[in-house]
């Protein structure tokens, strides 16, 4: 007779090592980030225990019958939402990733660092969102013709905030409850986040309070200053939303090591906050020369997609780069390209000022004879 | 400043209720159901604490390193697989319910019995799952054309086993190592299952470590006794394989009660073992009258699709119900269709030979005056 069955399953005490990186496991005065590992995963779903989750102040405890949605400001009937009350609204659901607008950001370092796909890419995931359309709601509010912007604030410690354009609210901005079939994770905004799909992580904001309709942007600590990435030029980029097209191959990658010549298959995920993703090609002679993988099928909008090639590895060495188009004919930017117009900066980085977000560019992975394997810029 | 981010996310304490139900909580020596609690689930994806599960001699603690798959029998080139071997092959993911033959049994009581969707329903969830074709494992091994069937077993520690065609094995069978991105849970076979999507949930071996072809079926105790049910007529079902067209409204469902008249949203899942729904039509009036739902894209084959209405209620007495069609055409039976060809029996039922297999007719759920909520047959 085996082990009982528990209220809750977990993963077997053979995968204690498939967990979430932690940036403070303390829980210091200062934000937490906790990373997907991507190279233990496989699929496009973000099993919600392993859901990257970036909290500045802690992770707040909601009574979700004493939280309310309030929206307010250039509306014609301001409202105010409890739990309750919104889960009698029309729902929807989505498959969409969510990404850090700094996810990837030791990429921007001179030298490849060496690291996994989890630390190098673990800021971003994709769940099944279920929940009511923001525009729902403001069918009900009604919109001020004046209304260009809406402020969202979540009720965490620091009372985080962030300007969204009205034409996003009235697209596909969600107020989401549920995260792949259950109640949101208390670190994803339990009991409800703004979801806005392909836009900048931060700007999905968690523990959702309020949603005031505005004139112009407020400016917010996280618009003003984190988010508005110095360029080498000095200029700055202000209001970056999208997360553009990305790539980066899963398997095999940093971590993993082949056993011998032979069989393969070469997989990871693929995504835009443009739409769905048109093409990934697969190099293994760091983009000399490329051939088409395999999109696993549904390939959704604004969500992971899955590609895959079986490889035959003769036991050379080489070096695996994967490169993804979406339907809008963007395409993921080499290296040379992205680091010409994004700058990159000295490892260790200094302390302000240095480039860190939105990269998007490619991921390499130099496999040796041996069958190692290494971070490498190609 | 809120609480410590950690390693893997687990629910708010405000979700604690939020659980399987157990029919085992004890681990006595016998078999063990865990439940999806689906009146309190939305959306599409089964999060993999919740995924139902039965086994029959409890959880096995397997070693991954130490586990092999062979396929054997009538083949031209026996195999053994290590996991670290198979992960070396082409994969696919698939969205796919997994439903147990035995799945809202209580329906077939001639009294409705009041009990939440958990409770009726709880026996079906819907996952992604990745995994090897099996399809593609037999190319290597070569097929002796005699094959018909091939039989599964499991390593648990009573080795379950179960026939299969042939057919199947080389249609969308497949080998799945991971649920959701991450490796099985323990209760779905970690670390390798049978998945034949659409087929009853008992055939779906777990922790699966042979697979032999034959020119006929094992006849082994599942397929003899438990899956052969008995009918009314004293005729028997043997290998009733598939798990046909169903639905049931998850919200507002037994368990909820409404809070008074005005706007609701009505909603459930559907799904069938052949293929794609085409069409759910929901009934206020306890199935006189009818109007359809709305489908929640993409709507994937042999996995659960939600459906929607938003619904008005005007305080009035109200009998809710669900009907599905798939893209074969087939259709759930009516209570009264259903009931005369697979029986009922008094509740409790009988120990022996009563019908509690593949139940896939309707679910009603009567709203009163007051908003309460009952499970009736319409």
């Amino acid at each position: 007779m085996g082990a009982t069955t528990p209220a809750l399953q977990v993963p077997s005490r053979f995968e204690k090592h498939v967990v979430r990186t932690l940036s403070n496991p303390n829980n210091e005065f200062r934000n937490s980030h906790a990373r997907t590992p991507h190279h233990l995963l496989n699929g496009t779903v973000t099993p919600n225990s392993l859901h990257f989750s970036i909290n500045h102040s802690g992770l707040p405890d909601i009574d979700p019958d004493k939280h309310r949605l309030a929206i307010h400001g250039l509306v014609k009937q301001p409202m105010v939402y409890s739990l309750e009350a919104l889960s009698r609204y029309p729902m929807v659901s989505r498959m969409a990733f969510v990404e850090c607008g700094g996810n990837s950001a030791p990429m921007f370092s001179n030298e490849p660092i060496q690291a996994t796909a989890q630390a190098l890419h673990g800021l971003v995931s994709c769940a099944e969102w279920t929940g009511v359309k923001l525009s729902t709601l403001l069918e009900e509010t009604g919109i001020d013709p004046k209304a260009k912007w809406f402020i969202a604030e979540g009720a965490d410690s620091h009372a985080l905030s962030r300007s969204v354009p009205m034409k996003k609210a009235l697209d596909d901005a969600m107020i989401a409850l549920y995260q792949n079939g259950e109640r949101l994770m208390p670190g994803n905004g339990y009991p409800m986040r703004l979801l806005l799909p392909g836009y900048e992580g931060n700007m999905n904001v968690k523990f959702l309070r309020r949603i005031k309709l505005t004139e112009d942007p407020a400016m917010s600590m996280y618009e003003g200053r984190t988010y508005s990435q110095i360029l080498p030029s000095g200029k700055a980029y202000r209001f970056y939303f999208l997360q553009e097209v990305k790539s980066f191959i899963t398997h095999p990658s940093f971590g993993h090591s082949l056993q011998g010549p032979g069989f393969y298959e070469i997989s990871g995920v693929a995504y835009s906050g443009a739409g769905r993703i048109a093409k990934v090609m697969i190099s293994a002679d760091g983009g000399r020369s490329y051939a088409e993988a395999a999109l696993q099928a549904p390939v959704l909008p604004k969500a992971f997609t899955r590609f895959r090639m079986p490889w035959r590895w003769d036991g050379q060495p080489v070096v695996l780069q994967s490169r993804a188009w979406d339907e809008g004919g963007n395409v993921q930017p080499t290296r040379a390209e992205f680091v010409a117009v994004r700058g990159e900066t000295k490892s260790p980085p200094p302390l302000l000022g240095f480039p860190n977000q939105h990269y998007n560019s490619l991921t390499s992975w130099a496999v040796d004879g041996k069958g190692e394997i290494k971070h490498v810029y190609a």
